[in-house]
């Protein structure tokens, strides 16, 4: 068994957490993925949880243990060093065999990095949340957005799946156009599409819409980003004038932090796939677009590894991203 | 000490409860106030302490007793029969010595006949929420909006103070324009507006950025409604587009249930008073606005106890409304 030094990245967002296991050289030889991994919105426990989990997954492939890891880097947004909020992290490692060094990285600048390793450039992150940065001197210089789904998030999968909800709810109140997202939103949340039929009490108002309006409330609000998928089916007027506006609203995030040409590094669902929403992203953007090099990337997971190379002194090249990039893809 | 039969309205809002206790003419012979009244939104406990709290208050300066009511009509949203829902309602009275006979009345009906006997017209309400309805035959007939704050009230106060915070974070942000709503909310949510200084660790946001993102965040969204009077201050561009829109939100959930002239009772503080919002309402409904006649109202008591009334079979006049709203004045 080698005893090389090893390096660890982890990327730990609101809904899953990923661990990469790392030569000094930036081959990967371990993943894991483990729940909720942010202390701000899952709790300490569960956090403390989720990143164990893909930690403890990420060691089982080489057999080695934290004792052999010299520098793990967390990528966690509102974490932001050992002494303000980390303890527990750093607690919980060390309990765990570790005797390295911790660092926190900002999440934003983890998903920068799996697309990127340029000091300068963008990234522009649309999934449930949404925000666009500026990357300088290899560290987030400027931000836009990234306010949470009732203060921005303007174009994220939230505001696209608040949206539709509020379309479709116009839609059965009669007082906003019909729209093919009505019948596949109450198909989703098993509503009967009996519409017509008004509810005796409810003041004129149809069963369906009683129904959905109930659903709806009786969800936590950010639930209605799952609704945002519904929205990508082509054909509809007012689904396509969702796609475009959320499209937009990534642009002017991008355009708020826009200070010349660089990569420009894409992660989320919403701004993956050729589609609206990057057409209306590209036409907003203009002329700007041309010095932009668009790098869609899975998540901040290969980004949390160069991380820790970094933190770790090792050199970090484009040939160390395409290595770590490649080496990872066999895990997942 | 008179035996006269007594009647009794009670306006049970989510905010705050209303009781009117009158002789079978409409007189109001004493007034009450409890906190909030409606077990959807409450719970049924504080629900039944507000209305409790009410009646008693309403008891006192006539010394008599629930046991000499004969009639009382409840106006909760949501709740449409003793038999359906209002079970726990009527065993409290019973409990406190009711023996007489308890119907539910739709809210909105109530804020209407706070202002009006005629049997067709409209009523348009926007407090935190907001709604439009038709009534015909002395019934609701047609109702627009009313969908609550996540999905719906369209021009309430909290889709205002929504409003208000948004623009403000994205002033911060530099990513909206600047407005003095920036100034006016800090002061109020008690944030320095240090707003130059970034923080270290919040990737190039200022601190009062961050502050008021944790600070709104910490409250329920509801309570951004207690933002939408920062609005009404004039002068700011900002500002005053938020106030206009939610005019034409108004107008177009009026426009949704308009089927010809008749009275539009208005109740809730966005549009009570003339300025820009009520402006931009009857500016956006156009022609149809002169065959209505707009009646602002302070809320649905005198109206709970108009449907009280009617329900005991008392003659309801255009009289018995000033009457009671004259003598029910004296009370507040």
């Amino acid at each position: 068994m080698s005893h090389d030094t090893l390096m660890m990245g982890v990327d730990a967002g609101g809904t899953s957490t990923r661990a990469v296991l790392m030569t000094t050289a930036g081959a990967c030889i371990g993943y894991g993925v483990g729940g909720r991994g942010n202390p701000l919105s899952a709790g300490v426990d569960a956090a403390a949880e989720g990143v164990l989990d893909a930690i403890t997954q990420a060691l089982v492939p080489s057999g080695r243990s934290l004792a052999d890891v010299s520098v793990i880097s967390a990528a966690m947004a509102g974490q932001n060093s050992v002494d303000a909020e980390g303890g527990w992290l750093l607690d919980l490692l060390v309990t765990e065999g570790f005797a390295g060094r911790l660092t926190f990285e900002s999440d934003l600048l983890a998903t920068y990095s799996s697309g990127a390793v340029e000091p300068f450039g963008y990234a522009v992150v649309a999934g449930t949340g949404a925000s666009a940065v500026r990357v300088a001197d290899g560290r987030i210089e400027s931000s836009s957005d990234g306010l949470g789904w009732l203060l921005g998030d303007r174009g994220s999968g939230f505001w696209i799946g608040h949206r539709v909800a509020r379309a479709v709810v116009r839609d059965l109140d009669r007082a906003g156009p019909q729209t093919a997202l009505t019948g596949a939103v109450l198909d989703r949340l098993g509503i009967s599409a009996d519409a017509g039929a008004a509810d005796p009490g409810g003041a004129g108002r149809s069963r369906a819409l009683d129904r959905i309006v109930e659903v709806l409330y009786a969800q936590r609000p950010i639930e209605l980003a799952e609704l945002a998928p519904l929205a990508f089916v082509p054909g509809d007027r007012v689904a396509d004038e969702i796609l475009r506006r959320a499209g937009e609203h990534l642009a002017d995030s991008l355009t708020a932090v826009l200070r010349g040409r660089g990569p420009l590094v894409v992660g989320g669902s919403v701004l993956a796939r050729p589609g609206p929403v990057r057409d209306a992203f590209l036409r907003r953007l203009g002329d700007a677009a041309t010095g932009l090099e668009l790098r869609p990337v899975a998540d901040g997971a290969v980004g949390a590894g160069l991380l820790a190379l970094r933190a770790g002194g090792a050199a970090v090249s484009p040939e160390t991203l395409a290595t770590l990039d490649a080496s990872l893809a066999r895990f997942r």
